[in-house]
């Protein structure tokens, strides 16, 4: 048995007190991959940003709202986990400057500077120790599966979930699961609980029990 | 009886096929308003952004994404109605590119430029009939009763309702209540539905049915 750590939904970076960038993740890909984690018989911990699909009674779900709040509860959840699945969709640019009060208009076009935001993945997967396993997703237009290779690289990642933009807020999916050293493990498609199913038994076989 | 329009819920802004600008608004002030409206025997449209509550099923419903198409929306839907009340959050700005592909993180900050959207109860009041009336929702949080009063005057409603950003995605409200004459009808607090048919009766009584 595992405890696994699965980060969810969106996140929010906010403007002002009432505008944010976001994305319209929903937190259904990882309620699915915690209820087939669960029904595995592992323990499942959810770092999720603010959602309204529901999680499984039986894990462990901590709130946040930015991607540096998401960081700061996935990096403290993951000292007793044994992997990560970094399901959620962090908004990934932050203002520079946030504004304690509502911006009014003014007729004139406004300028906004924004940063990247850390990546959680990578972080994480920088500081994990020898034992933990680290699955991330990529979500691309354009080259995925080639792209997708290239960010699990880059973020030291086992195992990488491919997905296009059609995912997002969807009860349907279609991933090509990818293993660290390049090759398709895997190409599913169908429901979010299909999914799933599908890509736990993979981090099952390739990550908590392998042969 | 009336045909009352009613604007609910947040647009969204695109800036790739992902990422976003929004606010947290949740469309439950507008089902509020929605069934007072029909508990006091009118006809409801609700042009609505992206959410998830449930409007009544006494009411017709338009789904809309961006600011442009809710007020292409209610503009067609005014014609045959008596009033609008826009109880929306549209999102004000709109980004002057926005890219058809996910833009890829390069670790560089990004400038974003934006320009404000057009404002749906202000384009609305300003080419309805003689008989048609319009009631804004403004959201301030700082001099809140001052700057909708202002506000209502420049987007020539007969009625507006102020609040402030505790009543987004909240299940409680607490509004004043402004005539156009810049004195204030009444404050409400409470649940969104108490709210919702407060504000429905002074719209009766000011607006429906004048003595």
């Amino acid at each position: 048995m595992a405890r696994i750590l699965i980060t969810s939904g969106p996140t929010r970076q906010y403007l002002d007190p009432v505008r944010y960038l976001t994305n319209g993740s929903s937190g259904r890909m990882g309620a699915a991959l915690a209820q087939a984690a669960i029904d595995l018989g592992h323990d499942v911990v959810i770092v999720s940003g603010p959602v309204q699909v529901d999680y499984p009674k039986g894990a462990k779900r901590i709130d946040v709202m930015t991607t540096r709040e998401m960081l700061q509860a996935a990096e403290a959840s993951f000292q007793d986990c044994d992997g990560l699945i970094g399901a959620a969709a962090p908004c990934d640019y932050e203002p520079v400057v946030v504004r304690t009060q509502k911006m009014s208009k003014t007729g004139d076009p406004i300028h906004l500077d924004l940063v990247e935001t850390p990546d959680i993945v990578a972080a994480i997967a920088a500081k994990r120790g020898p034992k933990q396993w680290v699955v991330g997703f990529a979500l691309e237009t354009e080259e995925a599966r080639f792209r997708s290779i290239v960010k699990m690289q880059k973020k030291h990642c086992d195992m990488m979930v491919s997905n296009g933009p059609n995912a997002i807020d969807s009860l349907l999916n279609e991933v090509e699961i990818l293993h660290r050293d390049g090759s398709l493990l895997d190409t599913i498609r169908g429901d979010k609980m299909l999914v799933a199913t599908g890509i736990m038994s993979w981090i099952e076989r390739e990550l908590i029990s392998p042969e």
